[in-house]
C-alpha cells in the first residue's frame, strides 16, 4: 500500500490525543509517514471536517490512508468504516458523513468505490474505550491498511449507498424574477487563519459565465457588502473611496469562492461566522433572458 | 534501541523552540519517528506535565524515548535524567517530579527501573545555552539513545531514591460520620480541548463498588453541581428538567473520572480551572456499615 | 542531498494548508523528514519570520532544507527562488527578504552563496493557484531538492544583489552628550510563548564590555521600566522591595538580550508588543571617556 497517512480530528494541539495516535501508528507501522491536515475542526462539527478534507485529498498519493475523526457519536452503534477510491485513496473513520462531500464529488466523476464496516478485532486495540476509538480503531485500521492489511481483512463489505450522508447543499443558479440576472445563495463554510471567508460556491458554479458576466458578478454578504467582480490574486486590487477596506473576492486555492480583506483580517473586520449566508448574482446573456421557458438552474 | 521519540513540553507552538528539537534529533538520528505528545502545558505546570505524560506512554512501544521538558529550574544545579523502565519506556527530562506519575504506577507493579545522569558532553550540543536545555541536552540524550547508545554511556548511574518526586496525591475514601457512605476529595487535573474536566480520580479506586453502588454515586463539583451515577459514553443521557444542560460523569479514555457535557464545553460554562476541587460519595454497603471498626481506606 | 525539510510560515495549523504541504513532500520524496518550525509568525510579518528563521537554521544539518513562506505578494512578478549556502543550509521561499538576516550573517562570514529562480514548471504542480504556492511551488521544489536535483534543474541563477532585502536596523552604540556613557537603541522584534520579550539586539553588541560594564549596563524598555545587569539564567533573581515582579534581562537561547519574568508572562502583564522600542545603556570606560575623538560606533 503506502506509507502516508494523514489526520484531520477536531481534538485540538493541547492534549496528546493526536499524539497518542502517531504514537499508536507508529507502533504498528514504523515505517509510517504522518501529515497532520487539521486538527481544529470546531468540535463536533462533522460538516466542516468533510469540506476541509474534501478540500486536501487531491494533493495526496492515491495509495495515501486519510484518518478523519470528528465523531459525536463515538461509543454508540454508528459505523467504523473504511473506504477505497481506486485511483483516489482510503479513508477511515466514523460512518457520519465525514467523507459526504468526498462520495459526492467521486461518485460523480464515477470513480470505483468500495466500503468495509471496521468489526475486525485484530486490527484493532485489545482494550477499547467508548471514547477515544481515534487511538482504540481508526488508528490501528490505517496503520494495518498503511502497512499491506487487505481492506476485506478489516471487516466485512457493506454497500455505499447504506453509508449515513450529510444533507449538504451546492448553490445552483435561480432566475431572477425580472428575468434580467440570475443568482444563487450559499454560505460561509470555513474561516481560514488569516480571517479569509470560504464559502461554498465551487469555481465550476461559475464555468459557464462569459468574462462580461464574471467583470458584473456581484458577491453580497452581511448588511450591504457588495463586492463587484473577481480578483486572481490577494494583490489585484487598491484601495478607493468605494472600497476603503480592500476587500476583494477571488477563487480559493481549492476553488471555491472566498471574500478576503488584503493584508488584512475579514472575519475579525466583521465578526464573520460559518453559516452565514453569502449570495452571488450576474446579470444574464441576452440569449437566455430570450429564453425564458429554459431557466437557468443546473450545478455544471 | 528504536526510532519512535515522543516530545512533551510546555514550549508552545509558536516559536521555532519544537521545530529545533525536531531538526537536532533528525540530525543525529536520521530515521527517528518523532511523536509530538503535547506542546501546551500551561507554562512550568510540572504536575500537569508529569499527568498528561502518565496517560499517554503505554500506548507507545518499549522502545520508545520520552523527552518531557517543563522546566522553570533550567540552568540551576537541577539535574538532567534519563531513566529506562524494562519492558515500559526509556525517559528523558530534568529531575524535577516529571515522571512521578509513571514512577508511581510502574514501582507499584514491581517493574525494573534504572535512573542516569545525562553528564557526559560528547552525548550533548558543543555550546549550551543556560535556557534551552530541552535542545542543548535532551533532544540529542534522545537522539542517540534511540539510535543505540547505551544508557550508561550518557552519565553516571543514579539511586532511583534520589529523584525529586511530586508530593501528588490520590484520593482515598474515607468513611462519612454518619457511617452510611463513603467519600473521596479530588481536583481537576486537566482541562482538554472539548472543556472537559479531567479530575485525579482512577478509575482503581472504583473497582470495588457494586453497581447498586455505582449507580447512586454521587459527584460533586463547585457550587451546587451534583451528578448521580456513571455513563459509558458521550451519548448515554439525555437532557431533563433535572439535567438541562446535559452534564455527565464518566472514565476517559484514560481511565480517569471525567465530568463533560454532552456535544458541549462545560469548562467554559462553569468558567473551570484546574486544581478546583471535585469529590465522589457512595453509599456504604450493608456488610461495611455493620463493621465500623475496619474502615474502608485504601488505595485500590 | 538530505532528507531534512524545515517549514517556517505564517499558515497557522487550524487548516489544511500545512499539511498539504507535508502531503505534498511526501508524495515527491517519501524519505523526507520534516520538521516544523514555525506556523505562527503573524500574518504577512516577513521581518518576524526572516529573525525566527535565522535563530534556527544552525541546529539543522548543512543539506536541510529549509522552506520560508511568509508571501504577501503570493501570485504577483515577486519572484521564488532558491539560495544554496554552501556548508550551511538551503532555503526556499518568495523573493522578499524573508532570508535577509541569515544573508547578513553568512555574508560577513564570506560564506559562499548561490540563487537561482524557480522557474522550471517540472518541479512545480502541474495546476497553479495564484494564492498558495506554498504547495504548488515552494514544497515541490524543496522535495526534489532533498531528493537529490540539482539546484540548476530548478531554474536560472541570479546575482545575489538583486535580490529583495529587508531594510532592518542591527543596533549601534552611541556616545551620550555627556561622554560618561554609550546608548544604542532596539527594539521588540519576537514574544514568545511565555510572554519573553525578544530584543534585537544581539550578544555580540556586548561582547567588548567589561563585566564592569555589564554589572551596569541599564535596560530600558516602555514607561518606566529599568533593569540593571544580566542574568545568566531565569534563576538568578529573587523578588525584592525594588524588583517586585521578578523581571530580568538575559541573553536568550538564540544570542539575543531578552527581557522576561521569572515564572512569569511579562507580555501580558505589560500588555507588550511587537515593534515596542527597547534601549541599553553602560557606562563608558575611562579610557574611552579620555578619547572623544574616537567615539564607540561600531557592530562589533
Amino acid at each position: 500500500m503506502s506509507n502516508i497517512i494523514t489526520l484531520l480530528t477536531d481534538f485540538g494541539q493541547e492534549d496528546p490525543y493526536v499524539g497518542i495516535m502517531h504514537g499508536v501508528i507508529y507502533g504498528i507501522h514504523p515505517e509510517a509517514k504522518i501529515a497532520d491536515l487539521s486538527h481544529s475542526i470546531k468540535p463536533q462539527k462533522v460538516e466542516q471536517g468533510a469540506f476541509l478534507l474534501s478540500n486536501s485529498y487531491r494533493y495526496l498519493p492515491a495509495s495515501t490512508v486519510h484518518i478523519a475523526v470528528v465523531d459525536p457519536g463515538v461509543g454508540t452503534k454508528r459505523r467504523a468504516i473504511a473506504i477505497h477510491i481506486r485511483e483516489v485513496g482510503n479513508f477511515i473513520g466514523p460512518d457520519n458523513g465525514i467523507f459526504s462531500y468526498i462520495l459526492q464529488a467521486e461518485s460523480s466523476r464515477n470513480a470505483a468505490i468500495e466500503v468495509y464496516e471496521l468489526t475486525n478485532p485484530v486490527y484493532q486495540l485489545p482494550l477499547q474505550s467508548s471514547t477515544f476509538h481515534g487511538r482504540d480503531i481508526f488508528a490501528p485500521a490505517a496503520a494495518y491498511l498503511a502497512k499491506g492489511t487487505a481492506l476485506s481483512e478489516l471487516g466485512p463489505n457493506i454497500p455505499l449507498e447504506q453509508l449515513v450522508k450529510l444533507n449538504f447543499q451546492i448553490p445552483e443558479w435561480e432566475v431572477k424574477k425580472s428575468g434580467k440576472a440570475k443568482r444563487a445563495r450559499g454560505q460561509i463554510i470555513h474561516i481560514d487563519h488569516f480571517g479569509n471567508l470560504i464559502t461554498n460556491f465551487p469555481a465550476s458554479l461559475f464555468a459557464d459565465l462569459s468574462q462580461e458576466q464574471l467583470d458584473k458578478l456581484k458577491v453580497r454578504y452581511g448588511t450591504g457588502l457588495t463586492i463587484t467582480g473577481l480578483k486572481k490574486t490577494y494583490n489585484q486590487s487598491k484601495k478607493t473611496a468605494f472600497n476603503i477596506n480592500n476587500i476583494i473576492s477571488l477563487f480559493n486555492s481549492s476553488d471555491y469562492l472566498e471574500i478576503a480583506q488584503i493584508n488584512g483580517d475579514i472575519a475579525t473586520l466583521l465578526a464573520s461566522k460559518i453559516g452565514q449566508k453569502v449570495s452571488v448574482e450576474v446579470p444574464l446573456n441576452r440569449e437566455t433572458t430570450l429564453l425564458p421557458e429554459n431557466p437557468t438552474k443546473t450545478e455544471n
